[in-house]
């Protein structure tokens, strides 16, 4: 029997705990502490308040303390920080903050969603009062009132993640002139440096400034300004900034009370979501989970795993024993008129747990457009897709402009489903000219994958064109001969495609053919022809357009 | 050796054999016989090209003859027909419709894609020549200079399948004013009769006027007008009218030659696609195809299917065995604002197939917002949702506004894999608020459906609450009292769920408790708590709004 439950969170974990643990169990105590003054906040709308595109202020509330009274029965106390837990005696000790006191709760079962804290370093004058987080609501009420008040024109972001592009963006949508910092080659660290490419150019072509590879060093003052100096000497002039450079998971209080966590300080818990202690229960950006893919301990701190976690340890609570899974880091984010999204494993974690390309795993690398070519507004979507050398699916990345997050979807589905690339060819989705293609997308990425495995399509790919022995290859290009005008790979003869059986004479047969296009589908059938008449041939995956932009 | 190949067809399932043919056999001799003038059109665009939103009729031709033979060295022959097949000595005969020369042609193999044909019955008046079929190209430049350059203003459309829908869509956006014309209690047949509501009610506010349960029983000529005469009498004055009943396979070229075909004229294949000869495969429109959801054989004349199709025809043609593994049916369309969407097997289909509702299979119905609520923009969606009462998805409809064809590629997905409701829950799908809800959709309807198959939730639908035994149940309205003003189920009492841990004891626990609120979630909350308190309680799924829209 459960008679008694404290939560610690209020917001996505804890919330989502508490809600559903009433509707299973009409009759437990149920007790929500959250230190800071509000709950169920919605997050990932900061940003967008920010920027103007959400208006109201409420409706970034998704609940109210007394609406989850009413609702759900819930006692929900603000400005209540759980300071220690005895899980021996199975109690906590909670301050009101508005008090000072500091008072017991016992429990039968206690359920962590402490959420995580962005990290800032300390970086010499990081203190100053122009400079940001953004995590919640007085953060958020902060920096609109900076914004508001101050005449800011230029902001400097630090940190390429997702909350850090969004502030760029939301900066950008306020009329700011605005400067994004960041530490590693790339920005937005679920994709890789190739597909990271067309990001950068991206905001670039929106007039973001982008310092990649440069840390910050300082931040100093001088006549009124604030100057981001970063690690090669560059000072930014900064009326205002925002660190989103890294968030670390709030496993203090579990780590003192003497529960298990890890080395990031993130709470352990088995596939029940239990913590070290069988009374406790943990979820959120705080725990531990299993990569899906892989099958490694790591870190997600998302909403959607959040939630749906609250959900599985209430039912746990009530005895439904049930498991959760793991997480494969399925995001999405809205950059500019872009959408990035991603599932899965991408190469920098393949290649970080000892995986290597072309032995363990494979590359798909196509562009097809977000629906029927002949429909107005069709635009090409980027899908990199990696699969293993039996063809089962480990990660996608998926940059473009309209229906990318369907693309995304539909991937991690097969992702969470154990799918194959031959599954993903042979998906059955919903056409009509307005939404996708006769061969959607997602079945192109499986096409090519089918040909890649099978043998059918050797490929070469951006990184790799530059390196071959140039006395044993011929580059080809075999676009029309007006599309050189938009540049070409140094070197390469241009036979086009629709020619190339007629001249494919003019070429040496004992050297290597690396077969270029825009995109990539008529250096594939130039391939074809090629390794059919004896050649050796490879196709450039992305073709020229992928080329041009990752290689610059 | 493969030498020789014919294809019967140039459009989606012949014009796609051929490209693969050639890419995975570089020496064949391909010929792609089409009797047409055009191969390679989009179909499916034909309906926005005569609305005008689709601009350039060039946008229509994929490929070209003359294209094909550039890029694939395939010998397309247009204007000429295939009129018979000899098995036995492995060639076809061919009419020059240009000549009306007839001659031979040798195959090693034969592919047939010869589609379908609008069914045109014999109703008196049906050929005069303001009435028009929607086909292929020819079609469309009748209609489109028939609008062009007669004055139309009023069209009966008479058929509400896709074609039609689209049609009324279009000829409402040239301007004109259009009738709907439907035999069925319902347009739009891959959806349920419920589901279907929200699409009449969407086009009678559009201006659309719908005509249903009924069929035309002549076409009347008086005073310069063409009028459609209903079976109920009603005349329907049009200046022009759009035929589009159904249609029907191509198979009597199969037929005749001795190949097996079904008693609806479809061509039977096997898992290979090949027909009862060992050299013939047929694919598109014109094959049975096995129900992918429940193994029965059934035609399903899709354009992603026959692209499909004609790929693995072309692998298997050059030895790779592939198989094709039944179709589902995942189709959408737009109406006016809406989507319309479906995979797997409906209600409709189900019962067809003698399964019982409750015995068989149940329904989940849910209506969660696009994206985030709080971000600007988001409108919910009906999903329907079947699956079997061990959980296996059989099949979903969905209709809304944004992301609807998400949702439902996603379903398809994992029907597909096998997947159940408990995989639909633990989806993990990609969420910003732009995009979507940290519980998805999906997640949604997934989470709901759980809650049904383990008796969290007993339900009621909007046909069985009427019929509920009024003596020994209390029809309980848990909205609060001001959402009354929008109507209320006649005999309920209102509670708002609120106040009902306080009000409990106003209700009779010998009674059954039939609870709804306006969507569903508030009367799955107060169910919850009725069923904990002793109660017996069953919620309205779809809530008062659905049971609105469906019983008005
Ligand atoms: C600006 C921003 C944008 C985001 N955008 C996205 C997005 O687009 N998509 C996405 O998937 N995720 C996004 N996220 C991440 C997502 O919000 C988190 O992953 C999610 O909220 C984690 O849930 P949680 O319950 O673990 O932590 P939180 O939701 O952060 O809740 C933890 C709560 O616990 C409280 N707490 C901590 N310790 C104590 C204590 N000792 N006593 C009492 N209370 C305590 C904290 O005050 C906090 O309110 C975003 C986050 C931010 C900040
Ligand atoms: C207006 C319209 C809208 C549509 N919208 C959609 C949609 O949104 N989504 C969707 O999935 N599907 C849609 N479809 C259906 C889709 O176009 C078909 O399912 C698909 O084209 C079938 O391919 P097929 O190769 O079997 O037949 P087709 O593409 O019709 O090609 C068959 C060809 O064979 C030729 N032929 C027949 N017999 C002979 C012979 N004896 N000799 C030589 N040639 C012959 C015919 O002239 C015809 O051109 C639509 C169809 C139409 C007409
Ligand atoms: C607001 C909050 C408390 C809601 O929690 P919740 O009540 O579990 O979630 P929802 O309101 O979405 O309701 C989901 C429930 O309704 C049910 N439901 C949904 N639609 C339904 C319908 N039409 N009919 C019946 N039931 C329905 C679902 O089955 C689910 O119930 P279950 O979990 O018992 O199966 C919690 O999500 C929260 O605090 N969110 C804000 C913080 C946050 O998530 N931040 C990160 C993202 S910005
Ligand atoms: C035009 C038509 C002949 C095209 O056929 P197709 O060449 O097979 O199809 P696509 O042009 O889409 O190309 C797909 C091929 O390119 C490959 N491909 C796609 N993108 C690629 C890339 N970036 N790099 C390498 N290869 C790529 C795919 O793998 C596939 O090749 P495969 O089948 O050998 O594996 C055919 O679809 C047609 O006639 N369509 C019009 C009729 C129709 O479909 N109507 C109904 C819908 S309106």
């Amino acid at each position: 029997m459960i008679n008694k439950v404290l939560i610690v969170g209020g917001v996505a974990g804890g919330a989502s705990t508490a809600a559903r643990l009433r509707r299973v169990n009409e009759d437990a105590q149920i007790i929500m502490f959250e230190r800071g003054k509000y709950i169920s906040f919605a997050n990932c709308g900061l940003p967008y308040y920010i920027g103007g595109t959400i208006e109201q202020r409420d409706a970034l509330f998704l609940q109210t303390p007394e609406a989850m009274k009413a609702r759900f029965n819930i006692d929900v106390r603000v400005q209540n920080e759980v300071v220690s837990i005895n899980k021996e005696e199975k109690y906590v000790e909670v301050k009101d903050l508005k008090t000072g006191e500091i008072y017991k709760e016992t429990y039968d079962n206690l359920v962590l969603s402490p959420g995580s804290t962005p990290i800032k370093p300390p970086i010499p004058g990081i203190d100053k009062d122009n400079i940001f987080s953004l995590w919640n609501i007085p953060d958020t009420d902060a920096i609109k009132a900076f914004l508001d008040r101050r005449s800011v024109k230029k902001v400097t972001v630090i940190g390429g993640g997702f909350i850090g592009i969004e502030m760029a963006e939301n900066m950008y949508d306020r009329g700011l002139e605005v400067n994004l910092v960041e530490m590693a080659d790339q920005v937005m660290a679920p994709v890789d440096y190739d597909m990271a490419q067309l990001i950068h150019g991206h905001m670039a072509q929106k007039g973001i400034k982008l310092f990649l590879n440069n840390g910050v060093s300082s931040f100093e003052d001088k006549d009124d300004k604030t100057y981001v100096k970063l690690q090669d000497g560059t000072m930014l002039e900064s009326d205002m900034v925002i660190l989103s450079i890294g968030i670390r998971p709030n496993g203090e209080l579990a780590k003192n009370a003497g529960l298990e966590t890890n080395k990031r300080g993130g709470i352990v818990v088995d596939e029940y979501l239990k913590t070290s202690d069988d009374s406790i229960y943990a979820v959120g950006d705080a725990i531990e989970v299993v990569d899906y893919v892989n099958g490694s301990k790591t870190m997600i701190p998302l909403a959607g795993p959040a939630n749906k976690q609250g959900r599985i340890v209430a039912n746990n609570i009530v005895g439904k024993q049930e498991k959760y899974k793991g997480t494969m880091g399925t995001s999405v984010v809205k950059v500019f008129d872009l959408t990035v999204a991603a599932t899965g494993n991408n190469e920098k974690t393949l290649n970080r747990l000892g995986k290597k390309y072309q032995e363990d795993y494979k590359i798909s690398l196509v562009q097809p457009k977000s629906h029927a070519g002949y429909y107005p507004g069709a635009i090409p979507m980027t899908i990199k897709l990696m699969f293993d050398i039996k063809g089962k699916i480990l990660g996608a990345e998926i940059i473009g402009y309209e229906g990318v997050d369907k693309r995304i979807d539909v991937i991690a589905t097969l992702i969470k489903m154990g799918g194959t690339i031959y599954d993903l060819k042979e998906l059955e989705l919903a056409y009509a000219p307005p939404y996708s293609s006769a061969k959607d997308p997602v079945n192109m990425a499986g096409f090519s994958a089918e040909n890649i495995l099978n043998g059918d399509m050797e490929v070469v790919l951006w990184d790799e064109i530059d390196k071959e022995d140039k006395q044993n290859s011929i580059i080809l290009d075999v676009r029309d001969d007006i599309e050189l005008e938009l540049g070409y790979i140094e070197g390469a003869k241009n036979i086009p495609v629709n020619s190339l059986r007629d001249r494919i004479d003019e070429l040496d047969k004992n050297k290597e053919i690396l077969v270029y296009c825009a995109i990539g589908i008529r250096g594939y059938i130039a391939s074809r022809i090629l390794t059919q008449k004896g050649y050796r041939a490879k196709n450039l995956i992305g073709g020229y357009n992928f080329y041009k932009c990752v290689v610059k």
